[in-house]
């Protein structure tokens, strides 16, 4: 059992086109969702009052996880991220095989050696549901606001990360950063490189220049042609 | 097999907080859809060039129909409805006992007697997936923009229900208008007077002054109390 958690901040965006994107952006997970047949919850109220922006997230997948004990793996999604392939179906095989517990877009080389802030992505990730989880979430927000810490948090993340150029933690370096102290993190951190599982749209548009020519006529029933 | 069915236009709502108010109210939806097991649809696309603003509904709930035929039942829901006791359950037994086809909320005395076109309320009904529903949607959409005698509608609308001040034909008049002409089609449509199958908010707000005496202390599940 899955269950995809998103949410968007308690109250309207200012862009006057956001909350549309936001909504079209919703449309497409639950649809997603239905199609596969995951459960789907949208938070939008401050689980915890200092955990704001993107270090909100983490307390609502806390909360996920205990709301959920049936749910084997909680899945985040910002709100802004968009499935842009409706068949795809999660590689859980992949995860299982050496016992994964987060799977997370990312490339080694660009942790270790390039020493980049973007070398994963953050707002996508596969979380299982359990203790390793609830204690690896307390260690990575221990680097967020909730830290008496959290301005020297942001000032080590910028002397070993030199590409980010903002002074505030932010809960991607946070992981980062986690991952780079300890590399024994990725008995249980899966870094998935082998395709695209969140990928920036700048790099992603792209590719879909004539993305038809890939596909072979389909079924007519709506679930996509046989690929090669 | 439930499928809930709702949407709203394919642009950007113009009320600045309009596209957020939608967000909250599909969020709604969702939650309870996830609650009780149902699938639920957004729709922000016209099916239809000419059948906007409330006549759209009608395409959507018939492309509904054809692309779930494992759904028994329809349930179009406005995208300003809001779903407001989590626990409601849809009662089907008593729609199914003699066999209606399509269960609106109103009230038989204010269309046959006092002929007003708020004596029914469509912005929520639950619509069975058989032919006679299919039939009775191309019906009910003869009274709309589709019809060349769309503007000859609305006269007649007006003629007959007094407090309808707007000119143009609208669904929700057109349905009255049906019933209202052929008694018969009761055998078939369910006026749901006994609760608030969908309720005007100025008629359901004042209900919820101290709503919380009605309750007596839950089970601490989430699942609500025992109420009497």
């Amino acid at each position: 059992m899955i269950v995809m958690v998103t949410g968007s901040q308690p109250n309207p965006c200012q862009n006057p086109i956001g909350d549309h994107l936001l909504l079209r952006a919703f449309k497409n997970k639950v649809d997603y969702c239905r199609i596969h047949g995951y459960d789907v919850f949208y938070n939008n109220v401050l689980l915890h009052p200092r955990m704001k922006s993107y270090w909100a997230k983490l307390p609502v997948v806390k909360a996920a996880m205990l709301a959920h004990p049936e749910a084997e793996w909680i899945w985040w999604v910002d709100s802004d991220a968009v499935i842009t392939d409706m068949e795809y179906k999660l590689p859980l095989d992949r995860y299982n095989y050496k016992g994964h517990n987060l799977a997370v877009h990312g490339w080694p080389k660009l942790i270790y050696e390039e020493k980049s802030w973007t070398s994963l992505n953050a707002s996508v990730f596969l979380i299982r549901n359990c203790q390793w989880s609830m204690d690896f979430i307390d260690a990575w927000a221990n680097m967020g606001t909730i830290s008496p810490d959290y301005k020297k948090w942001g000032e080590i993340q910028r002397s070993v990360f030199k590409d980010k150029l903002f002074p505030e933690s932010n809960d991607q370096t946070a992981l980062i950063y986690l991952i780079y102290k300890d590399r024994r993190l990725t008995d249980k951190i899966y870094l998935e490189g082998e395709y695209y599982f969140k990928g920036y749209w700048v790099e992603i548009v792209p590719t879909y220049y004539n993305i038809t020519k890939k596909y072979r006529p389909g079924t007519g029933d709506g679930a996509g042609g046989d690929r090669s």
